[in-house]
């Protein structure tokens, strides 16, 4: 594995400070596929209207980046974000859930999956045609559920061996990431409180709660980056114990 | 307003090739005051969650920049975009489609006013909390009808002299474009097709019909810039006409 480490780092453009880079930051995720979904989806409801979200992307992408890093290799798939490529890392841009959890399958198997992206839970059933103002005033749009790209990865028969969750909550963060983290059969849930007012949506901090079966860490507000730091150090940590 | 129009033009960035630009351009629009809107609305769902639309305000903007350099005072009220301010305009940025008519009412009275905002017909009567996935499936989105900025304007006390809307079609262009200015009492309709594969909405090109009382123009496919440039020329046109 550090054989094809150092081969891979070898590989990426030289003006990367990837090889001692790579090997200095402890090489932890060495030899391992970690899939990381990020930012928002856009769910069409017709030619030129679409439900999205206010995911920047910034929190998947820096999750991305920290794993490529510590020595993985990573598949990013991304809904559309204003960001840049995050270095390192494979990216795969995608609209809505449903061609997001086919991207997923599709970088099947790997070691880690970790679901950051804000996927829309629902989608319009879309219209061919732009719907056009009636007479009769407003029209409701029937919603339909969205695939659950993060309970079918973690309960699919390629699943990855640490499967994490986000939980955006507006209140009763804990229980919701618990129930969620249940729920899902995931392993690690990250909980964030979105509410107005944090601006964890969107910026450039978060303060993160980390659910597990064995309990909670509460984390103190930090970067998104030093979020994503933090994150895959846990994760090293986790898979490490795992395969020891 | 040539002295007007010089001072103007001198209190700009000298970096600009502003004066001679603006004075050998023609000035035809000095003095007038001009009102664009631009860009698509976002409508929110809840604090996570909106509504959005392709529109990427390029048709919008460069209508502004275009009057600019005709000399006009031109305030520019837009969406979310990902585009920099037009260049000699004043530019007050908004969200949502009610935000958007009070910024206009805000900026009149004007001259010309140009609706080529993509503005979301309809608003979800947002959410204060996250919606979550319930037990029964998802959820029916109930929509309201959001003010008609276009109608307000033209069918209001400060109704500018001219007044011009934009048709985004995707069938029966001319038809809904006639019905659509005789509906809202304004002066001419911008209309083009936006169906899928026309790559207008969001794209560089435009392929525009100038739908008045008198008649049809049908322009030929253009940059956007380029319809920016012929609009503005016609406007001048009609607006001189008038006041001749």
């Amino acid at each position: 594995e550090i054989v094809q480490a150092i081969e891979a780092a070898l590989k990426q453009d030289t003006r990367l400070p990837a090889p001692e880079g790579l090997l200095a930051s402890g090489g932890a995720l060495e030899g391992l596929h970690v899939v990381v979904t990020s930012g928002p989806t856009h769910e069409p409801i017709d030619p030129v209207r679409y439900i999205a979200n206010r995911s920047s992307g910034r929190q998947g992408h820096a999750i991305a980046a920290a794993a490529a890093r510590a020595g993985a290799r990573v598949t990013v798939i991304s809904g559309p974000v204003a960001l840049p490529d995050p270095p390192g890392c494979e990216t795969i841009r995608i609209e809505s859930a449903r061609d997001m959890l086919a991207a997923v399958e599709a970088a099947l198997p790997a070691d880690i999956f970790v679901a950051a992206a804000a996927v829309a839970d629902w989608r319009a059933e879309p219209a061919v045609d732009k719907i056009k103002k009636g007479e009769r005033g407003a029209p409701s749009l029937s919603l339909v559920e969205n695939p659950d790209i993060l309970a079918s990865v973690s309960r699919g028969p390629n699943r990855p061996r640490l499967v994490v969750g986000f939980a955006a909550e507006t209140r009763d963060i804990i229980r919701h990431a618990q129930e969620k983290l249940a729920r899902k059969g995931c392993d690690l849930i990250v909980a964030n409180d979105v509410s107005e007012g944090t601006g964890v949506f969107g910026g450039a901090m978060n303060q993160a709660h980390l659910v597990s079966r064995a309990g909670v860490e509460d984390w103190p507000r930090l970067r998104k980056e030093d979020v994503a730091e933090r994150l895959v150090a846990r994760l090293a940590q986790l898979i490490g114990g795992e395969m020891s």
